[in-house]
């Protein structure tokens, strides 16, 4: 079948909140597909800017990874910096943010590679992949409630980092894969 | 930084469900970190078998995309099929039963490639990757609204794929190298 082909999405009939906490907005989405089906599915509403995911890139082949808790799994992952973008931001300009918070350092150069999604199917999240280069150490203060440990990281030691037991987020190895397929000479 | 080195993690002070739904079961986690630091975070709790996400090869450089109404970002999204995993199955078993349902194949081989993470810091969801081999075609009932569209890629051309803008979804993306990683002869 071809992927380009136009399909008509359903209708959305009606939406309605059904929980919201300090994080999460629970909405439920009635919807009647072309074929005449209805169905009621759930979804969260992701930030209203959406998030950027961070490759800070120390030189051509090492990335500087953070190691924090990470309360969903309950124990300590090893990932790419991430955070939400704030009202009135860029992608870049809130990658920028985010490395000087994470990871301690500023990027002369920002640059947005890709934009992923973490599961469209029940999330409405959108992260920008922001590579940063041309680093130099600044520190601001972030909200963690210990400081994250930062962990370079070579690109071409990838299948290593694959085999850690930390390291399983989705989109943080999406976009290693991706920067180290953008870098290759 | 040694990624190795443990840390002790911190300590659960407390754990209350803040909101059920049909799907959604949001929790409230207090915590206390080793410098004395207390705070709250909210998290999702997964499915509890966890999902699997199937990677069927119809030969050693076609993978069997699907492409289906997302909810979550309103709008159709290339994917690989992926669901839950029921109570007794073993991840394998949950890929074979996905793919007679959502591609229409059965596999004679299976094979767990590796364990993702969604966002480990709210979601406790895992996701194991599932390569299936040696297809038949075989179809069982599923319980999608409309039938999914069944999309042949060849992983020989994942950067077309990845400029898609329907194909989006990290835990796909991640699967997709991480095949292909694999298959390298």
């Amino acid at each position: 079948m071809d992927p380009e082909s136009p399909r008509t999405k359903p209708q959305v009939l009606r939406r309605r909140t059904l929980a919201r906490t300090r994080i999460f907005h629970v909405e439920a989405i009635d919807l009647r597909f072309p074929n005449g089906v209805e169905v009621r599915y759930e979804r969260l509403r992701g930030s209203a800017h959406g998030a950027v995911l961070v490759v800070p890139l120390l030189d051509a082949d090492t990335v500087l990874l953070i190691r924090e808790y990470a309360a969903g799994v309950d124990r300590y992952e090893l990932a790419l910096p991430k955070g939400r973008i704030e009202a009135g931001e860029t992608p870049e300009a809130a990658a920028g943010r985010e490395i000087m918070e994470e990871v301690g350092y500023g990027a002369r150069r920002l640059e947005v590679l890709h934009r992923l999604t973490t599961a469209p199917g029940y999330m409405s999240h959108d992260t920008h992949v922001v590579l940063a280069y041309d680093l130099y150490p600044y520190r601001l203060p972030g909200d963690e409630p210990e400081p994250p440990e930062v962990v370079p990281w070579h690109l071409s030691r990838l299948d290593e980092l694959l085999a850690h037991p930390e390291c399983t987020e989705a989109r943080s190895i999406a976009a290693l894969f991706l920067t180290r397929e953008y870098l290759k000479p």
